[in-house]
């Protein structure tokens, strides 16, 4: 250990030599903030590197690389998961500096630098009249390195797809420091293997991305929204399906369960249909073309009026703004439910949507603790909200075994453990129910064969971390969800 | 060698042991049209596995890898590239058989065999109302795993997205024999490294795939279809920019050159346009919704008739197969100017186009040999076709020549050497060019990671080849085109 720190120390002296104070930072208060990601678990580190340039990256890696210093790379670090926290301390390459967008209209692409901000990279595109799909909820302020890391996702990704749809070339930094380019400013390559897509969703263990090309899709001419009320979550599900296996193709499909629809209601005070309270609810919006949309249009509340209680459909902005509002609103008032949240992102498929409802009933009973969920109804990506109290140990005892089972089940079901936060530090104990021992075997000797010595964002995917036995910091992050409480 | 040969031996009886001399087939004529793709670069082998279940492939692979028995994966053989023949000899494992397909409507989705033939998906999703958009030419014969292999492309990729873009989910095995699935029933995950998309593209040397899910779209309603003539190479290539630019996202984007349009006319006799002759092409086709179509078909006819020097639109099915004669029908004209093609794949980036257009120019001159070229205008994928005569020693070395000036050309201007052929054997010397050492190194440490005895597809991607050390095959495969002879 002493050797290895002293190994440390003097990387970092290099380091400090190479790039200067001002890009390598050793003191607390600078290297606090980036301590950690969402998911708050704080670890100490040596220095936090603020690259400016690809050149910083490359002699970061390099360094590192030579004295095999863990580097943990980071955009805003609204990763909930622990993926951007450095729990094996070295360094934190910070690249949310290096943030260029350029827009090439007639080539439909972004050439983006990895600290580029998505809501700033679809705001540009959309100047242009392109649209970059993607949209995970943390869109104002996370980086499209850290989407690409993680392979972010949102609510738009059952019709367009997620980000590696749009991914359409990288470069950036093997672990040893060496450039190289996965792919170019075009559409279409087969010369050898695809490494571009290996790096997304890799979360940042297998190199480092200074630049992305991203392709964009000619921005839809109108959108359409209807909400729409159902009896109960397995009505509403089968709604769902209904309108998939009738050809409809919504933009977006998002599923509110009742306990959900509770907290908007009675906790945020958010009140959408008369005479109804406690329905399950599907937001459905619809984009193109405004001729098609009118069929879409017709198609959409034929099957409300078929199978749903009630519907709102919005005819002007500020009206959709109000079908929103149960969706936006009911992810705080559910802290009045607990002090803690664990916001899964489970995938199962479509036709298991009915057991894993009732499942879900049975989850919370026999836990004890609300589970209010919501989610990506169209490709069966919900997020279950475990609410539960920090401070009460039995709780966080329960919250616990309730992840647990959740895990096995939607593996059991055909689904997945992630759809789209990634693995990092919090599903590491789970990454045995959904892959194989072969799988598992694969993965770390890709690792292996692109980071020999093992320093990009050690400690991640592979190693069961339990979260549990730390305590996370008391901090209010910018995209953390505002409490609302009765 | 001795030890080598007779270990192989001893390994093919264990094979005929376990699955009988029905599935393990040594008789040379049962071996001989495997033998060679449709690069028709035969090479000798010692059984050819016909598997019938995932179970066969499964016992091939662990005795082939306990053994280091060389396995060549197969499906239809119409690979232009060498990439399914067995240059290490050894087994060919024939996938072929295991082709069914299963369509989910309610889903999206298909779920396959790899011996499914791609003609056979699109028709069956057609018949649920659902649509495959990859379409390789030779989509009636090549087959799914072989599109997954090379991450095969066609004519609807800059709208659509090649193969890639379909595969939500691979299942099969391991150079190791074990088995191994990556991505479900579903559309998102991120657990892990994405092997999925490594597997794709990898030319057969990563895994061997048993089962793929792949993305289903709603069919297009309707599709439009205008043939444009202009003044030269040029303008034809700066009117696919200009097209570009205004927004316009067509299905189908073919551009054909003078020399193109010279076999269809001059050789095929394609007639098009009245009072026109050798005038460059773009075929372009829009599709959707009808409603939607109306604005498409205005703005490509007022484009039509500001860039071009012609036009026709297709009102009719019939008329549509008129307008896509010259395509149709260029390809096997070309055999008019030479009795063997090369048929290159390259990309360009699209603001590039137009240095590449006078560089062929330039190419054709130099080595005084025919290269009508065609291709898929918008994503800057185009078939560069070199014709020669095979019997004339110096033509093959002019060939030769221009071959490598084209790879150096493109890698040059931004773009790559194979945009849907992948490398195979033929594009193993201009490797060189697309990727540096970093690249191909970590590619090779990849492959070292995943197959440790390298028996899955050697000889492949990695290993320079000279495809012109050895003679064709004289055979007629059933996607060739027929050559029209004046």
């Amino acid at each position: 250990m002493a050797a290895k720190s002293k190994s440390r120390v003097r990387a970092t002296n290099k380091l400090v030599a190479q790039l200067g104070e001002r890009k390598v930072r050793r003191d607390e208060k600078s290297k606090y903030p980036a301590s950690f990601d969402s998911s708050k678990l704080s670890f100490s580190y040596d220095a936090l590197v603020v690259a400016r340039s690809e050149v910083d990256v490359a002699a970061t890696l390099k360094l590192a690389n030579a004295f095999q210093v863990p580097v943990t790379t980071r955009g805003a670090g609204t990763s909930l998961t622990g993926s951007g926290s450095p729990i094996k301390g070295g360094w934190v390459l910070d690249v949310s500096r290096m943030s260029r967008i350029a827009i090439h209209k007639g080539k439909s692409m972004a050439v983006v630098q990895p600290g580029a901000v998505v809501q700033d990279i679809q705001d540009k595109a959309a100047a242009e009249g392109l649209f970059y799909p993607p949209d995970p909820s943390s869109l104002k302020h996370c980086t499209i390195g850290g989407n690409i890391a993680c392979n972010a996702g949102g609510m738009r990704c059952a019709k367009y797809g997620v980000t590696r749809d749009f991914v359409l070339a990288l470069e950036g930094y093997l672990p040893t420091g060496e450039r190289v380019s996965w792919g170019g400013e075009y559409k279409k390559f087969a010369t050898g293997y695809n490494v571009r897509d290996l790096w997304i969703g890799s979360e940042g263990t297998l190199g480092v991305v200074t630049k992305a090309v991203l392709r964009l899709l000619p921005k839809p001419a109108r959108t359409w929204t209807i909400l729409v009320a159902f009896e109960d979550d397995l009505q509403a599900l089968q709604a769902v399906q209904d309108l998939l296996l009738a050809g409809m193709n919504p933009s977006i499909l998002e599923f509110l369960d009742r306990n959900s629809v509770y907290c908007a209601e009675e906790i945020a005070g958010v009140k959408l249909f008369k005479g109804l309270s406690l329905k399950p609810l599907l937001l459905v919006e619809f984009d193109g073309h405004p001729n098609a949309l009118r069929d879409d249009k017709k198609q959409a509340i034929d099957w409300a009026k078929r199978l749903g209680l009630a519907y709102r459909e919005a005819k002007t902005e500020a009206e959709t703004e109000v079908l929103w509002s149960a969706r936006r609103k009911c992810s705080g008032a559910m802290f009045a439910l607990g002090d803690a949240k664990i916001n899964e992102d489970i995938v199962v498929p479509l036709e298991s949507q009915a057991k894993f409802a009732r499942f879900l009933k049975r989850l919370q009973k026999k836990w004890k603790l609300p589970m209010p969920t919501f989610g990506h109804a169209a490709d069966g990506n919900f997020h279950v909200n475990i609410m539960y109290h920090r401070e009460v140990a039995e709780e966080r005892q329960r919250a616990k075994g309730a992840v647990d089972d959740l895990m096995q089940k939607v593996v059991a079901l055909g689904g997945t453990i992630s759809g789209e936060h990634g693995i990092g530090l919090a599903k590491t104990p789970f990454m045995k129910y959904a892959r194989n021992d072969a799988e598992m075997a694969a993965m770390r000797a890709i690792k292996k064969a692109l980071d020999p010595n093992g320093i990009l964002n050690p400690g991640k995917l592979f190693d069961e971390y339990e979260v549990w036995s730390k305590t996370p910091e008391k901090v209010v992050l910018p995209w953390d969800k505002k409490p609302i409480l009765k």
